[in-house]
């Protein structure tokens, strides 16, 4: 991350918060794409038809990646480490399917996925005014937060029971817009195609986000309806040769979260509170992780998603802090807040509309950071202790908020999101003894470690024990393996939970108030300030600036152009493709040990392959965690790749885009149908995508 | 740790703070044995030639740990772990003595260790009265504290003249008393034997504080004076069978630290702040080592000791945790504190005399609280940001303290302890740059993240850039790997300091100040304040108890008694001793995968053996981390065994001795001898050991 700051000096006179002075700076809604600018700078504007064709062709996977159809009949492509939590719950102690690929030769072969959801855009409608049609100035931002609930719960009722699709209102510049997204929904999915971990994933955690770097990060799953392969309309074609450096590209998918439109004082917060709290739990996850896998091969095997995702989250947080922690950086979004603030100042009207944004967000920082951490340990909605703890919290959450109105409920009980609630709730994915006792001793430590062995809610957790005894005894009591068990207790509402003798039940039901309190604690004296606070600074913005800025990402369907090219180095430059032939020598400087150890196919298979043909490849595209799997496709909207990370430098994108030298990193659809047809006798999965 | 609690449960009736009631607790003064309860339990006391004997044949390793004298020709034993820092200082990239081993046929052979010290307590003279001469009770805690240095600095030098040995002040029940220890100096010290490293840690940081255990934790170095091997006229004779099961022995050695006096308020500190912060720097220095360590096998070779050391430090530090998150266990040192707060208010005199002792340390603790953590990681001795920084910063405070009277001085500047802070400055143990580089932004990065971006150190440390760029602009304009500048520059005093233009001297002088002022607050607030306050607990607990309380750990030397005992696990029985076979199964039963893989040779000789033979085994005896590497002996002051670990169950011995699971584990003397001869075709090192 070092020399990002010199970079960024250079950039600092033309910077202005979130709106893409840099050539190919931007994360677009598909209802507001920059078609002047593409017009001007590539003579290419996409039309109509081409933004609705690629729009309907992307999925988003809920687990959290993007995806693709590839064929007419629902094939599917994402990236192995998309798709790997779903591999992993297919595989047992005799096959283990992420270490050693899986191909299935013909549709019965195809493996159903126990937890899967695929959700396709059909449609986008602008329903800012319903929205907030019953806030009055009078009110509190928690009193407009609830109305804008209401209102939300009505407007996605009337939106499924009109079209049968899946609603979600979309929030965007935090607050400042609702824009309505209509899904189609599947949840038949099944397994297709994926590579061996080995070079899905070459070179480990050592090369995750680096370059050069030759990984095979892809996987194809298909969707099915009514037990029948999906017939999909709207497909990417495959460009048979790819793309050459320097080619205009796309990228269609689902970036999850940035935080460009930050204030100073939030990304102080990020960088003093939250993101050392993540990385302080990621390394301690990590460390007792890797102690853990150590004792057996089949502890390897049930805990090897955890760690990928941790190791990919740490190494994330890590540049992002290392980012936030540079002078220089942070420098750059002072200016331009000081900008905009200085706009605000410059006429009573505007001073009078969003002149207190920016002190009342700094105010509600610094009366949420005392409670910030147990928050975020208990709180937030991907806390969690182990699986069954999670389960039994949801089971006694639903119970309670199910019997309230639709716009009451906490977001995730909502009715719109009942059914990933459930798909998740009922999920038959397996559930490992060894890993819940782990899990759950690690996490009711580290409670303790970060809040301190004082804390109320860590003496309700511990329950005046030690960790590794409490976590036995809830284990031992719980029965909530049973998928049929949970059915009962979530469809038996309160009185079924109030009667639970379960353990864990039992347990969740005791931290339950804790965690609504800190929740609501949170909601009432933060986000609902937040939420307000950011729409009057983005509605400055659009004052200053016209509505040529992009919101920050949300999980939502967004397009970023850009052109393949490779960057500088001090000491060396970085060509934008490396080829099989550079696989195959990294294996041989490194030995071929493991995280360089190429899969035993790899390694007899090499005289087959054309070693000069492009592997991986860097463009210049705006990106961001949530864009893996991405498609990665030309003005004809022919798939050229796939997305599958972003180099080290591009993980300041969190918080400020920069081109000179961040890049996203792709795989080359060459590479893929090479690899498909010479190393896995792949033939008819590649004469599907290639539709011969 | 789960089951701890069980254990501890039963024993809440009998337990006082620090008393032993449990039969085999006690790090014993060597001049204040508990003699009466040997001869009661064991039917053995121990006479003044004895323990004279023992004393002397016991050395203290400066870098931490400690040994014995093993033959009158200065043969000194002690473990792998202790030794390694050493091997590594004389490995390079040819020659990898840690991981391949090492071993000197002839005493040309031995090679002459960059950078060590031994010492061997000679004498004890109690010295109380003289240190606390001066103190008059109007005194400030600060002002009694810098009259006591003053005495101390005093009585030093006049034991230096008059006795030509190293002398130390010791500070007793944190304050409550002061002995004066004079020690016989080693500097010159060479390597004879070394295991690899593959069964010196077998099973590795897996297997580390676990039982059973197979590990040939050892090594043997050599004393010399005037080039030649010493004259060692105390040590410990070779007890040619080893102990056996139930058998009485003893472990003289140097336990570090133990925090079994410290009030529930201090326990309480250390749970929420100090172990957190310790837990958080381990576990994120070894996920970024591991990183760095990845990337070649040099940088393995480098970086493996800091490694060895942060894992097992997080192991320790982890099960601490754990047992202070226990409130069982807490209960058991909140009733002892209570009784003896009742009895401190049961009488006025005694309330006026020790009354506001837990009071004022609770205060004292609060009010350092904040504080705390920039002084841990800046301030704290052992505090560092990359070995270059610690020399500049060390040479920088050296001219500053060394031109103040010695009793105002810095501790480690004191006369008294300039010798040990020489040996360090001028040593010429490799220093690497790639190690250095990764050490510095890894630290800097480290100080943002726990301290926040805000902090004035923080900035100072990171001088408005990323912390990579910082750290290779410092370390490109740094000259301190070269000796004879350092040499120059410590020479020189503050007029060299002040001149120099090397850039880590520069930073060291920017950090100085900040530095100074946060242990200088500390010392105030807190540490002068601890001193009084102990002094006063351990006063009122003599007059509740007698003098049969032993003192927290100093890292002197101590004796503990015990027996060589098995134990229970739910579900196993632990046996004492494990044996060579059990090694051979355990490393087929792992593949011979790492940590598990044999070392060539243990492969190749497995059939010269004598497979029945024991190999490492458990005692009851009250150990610490420091006591690695102490002798295990019988009553005839033969050697049976050396301490290498103690099991899971002991890692609360930090703070609370049980006796149940808790134990010490050892090698054999019987396998050391066994492997020298058969593994290592060490005839002559067994010669010598067994004296024949």
């Amino acid at each position: 991350m070092s020399r990002i700051s010199c970079t960024i000096a250079g950039l600092l006179s033309l910077l202005v918060v979130c709106v893409p002075s840099i050539a190919e700076e931007g994360m677009w809604l598909l209802n507001q794409l920059p078609r002047e600018q593409l017009q001007e700078r590539y003579g290419f504007e996409p039309g109509d038809d081409w933004i609705r064709h690629v729009q309907r062709s992307c999925v988003r996977i809920s687990s959290g990646g993007s995806a693709s159809f590839v064929s007419g009949n629902g094939l599917l492509m994402t990236n192995h480490h998309v798709a790997s939590d779903i591999i992993a719950d297919l595989s047992d102690e005799k096959n283990n399917y992420v270490r050693d690929g899986f191909y299935a030769r013909t549709h019965g072969d195809e493996l159903k996925c126990p937890k899967a959801e695929l959700s396709i855009l059909m449609t986008i409608e602008q329903v800012t005014d319903q929205v907030t049609a019953d806030v009055t100035p009078e009110m509190s931002p928690a009193e407009a937060l609830a109305a804008k609930k209401m209102a939300m719960s009505r407007i996605e009722k009337e939106a499924r029971d009109r079209t049968g699709l899946m609603p979600e209102i979309v929030e965007l510049y935090h607050g400042a817009r609702y824009d309505l997204y209509l899904y189609k929904r599947y949840t038949d999915v099944r397994l297709v195609f994926a590579p061996e971990l080995g070079i899905a994933f070459f070179g480990g955690d050592l090369d995750n986000f680096e370059y050069p770097r030759y990984c095979l990060d892809v996987a194809f799953l298909r969707a099915y309806e009514d037990g029948k392969p999906a017939r999909t309309e709207n497909f990417l074609k495959w460009s048979a040769n790819g793309a050459r450096d320097g080619e205009l590209v796309f990228i269609a998918g689902h970036p999850g979260r940035t935080q460009r439109l930050f204030t100073v004082e939030h990304l102080e917060f990020l960088r003093d509170v939250r993101a050392p709290l993540m990385l302080n739990a990621y390394n301690q996850r990590e460390v007792a992780l890797l102690q853990f896998m150590g004792r057996s091969e089949e502890y390897r095997r049930i805990a090897n998603e955890d760690l990928l995702g941790i190791q990919n989250g740490r190494k994330a947080y890590n540049g992002i802090l290392e980012g936030l922690l540079d002078e220089q950086l942070m420098g750059i979004k002072r200016q331009a807040q000081d900008k905009l603030v200085d706009f605000i100042q410059a006429e009573p009207g505007r001073q009078a509309k969003y002149g207190d944004a920016h002190r009342r967000l700094a105010e509600a920082i610094e009366a949420t950071r005392a409670d910030y951490p147990a928050y975020f340990l208990l709180a937030n909605r991907r806390a969690s202790l182990c699986r069954l703890y999670s389960i039994a919290l949801r089971l006694v959450q639903a119970a309670q908020e199910k019997a309230k109105p639709d716009g009451e409920r906490l977001d995730e009980f909502r009715d719109a999101n009942l059914p990933s609630l459930e798909i998740d709730l009922f999920s038959t994915a397996p559930i490992y003894d060894a890993l819940e006792q782990f899990r759950l001793s690690d996490g009711l430590v580290r409670l303790g470690r970060v809040l301190g062995g004082g804390h109320p809610a860590v003496k309700a957790a511990l329950g005046g024990v030690d960790a590794q005894g409490r976590a036995t005894v809830l284990l031992a009591g719980c029965k909530l393996k049973d998928v049929e068990y949970r059915r009962k207790l979530y469809e038996g509402g309160s009185t079924a939970i109030a009667e639970s003798e379960d353990s864990m039940i039992r347990f969740a039901r005791q931290m339950e108030p804790i965690i609504r309190e800190l929740r609501k604690r949170y909601e009432d004296q933060y986000e609902s300030v937040e939420k307000e606070v950011y729409g009057k600074i983005a509605a400055a913005l659009f004052e200053m600036q016209g509505d040529k800025v992009y919101p920050d990402a949300t999980f939502t369907l967004r397009l970023a152009y850009g052109t393949i090219a490779g960057y500088e180095e001090p000491g060396r430059s970085v060509e934008a493709m490396t080829t099989f032939r550079g696989l195959y020598k990294l294996a041989t400087r490194r030995d071929n040990q493991p995280p360089y150890e190429l899969p035993k196919r790899w390694q007899e298979r090499k005289d087959k392959l054309d070693l000069s043909l492009p592997f991986n490849f860097v463009c210049t595209n705006d990106i961001i965690g949530g864009n893996s799997g991405s498609p990665i496709f030309n003005k004809n909207a022919e798939v050229v790749g796939i997305v599958f990370d972003g180099n080290i430098h591009g993980l300041i994108w969190d918080f400020q885009f920069d081109m000179k030298r961040a890049r996203a990193v792709g795989v080359h659809s060459r590479a893929i149908t090479e690899a498909l047809e010479k190393v896995y006798d792949a033939g008819p999965l590649v004469s599907e995508i290639l539709g011969r």
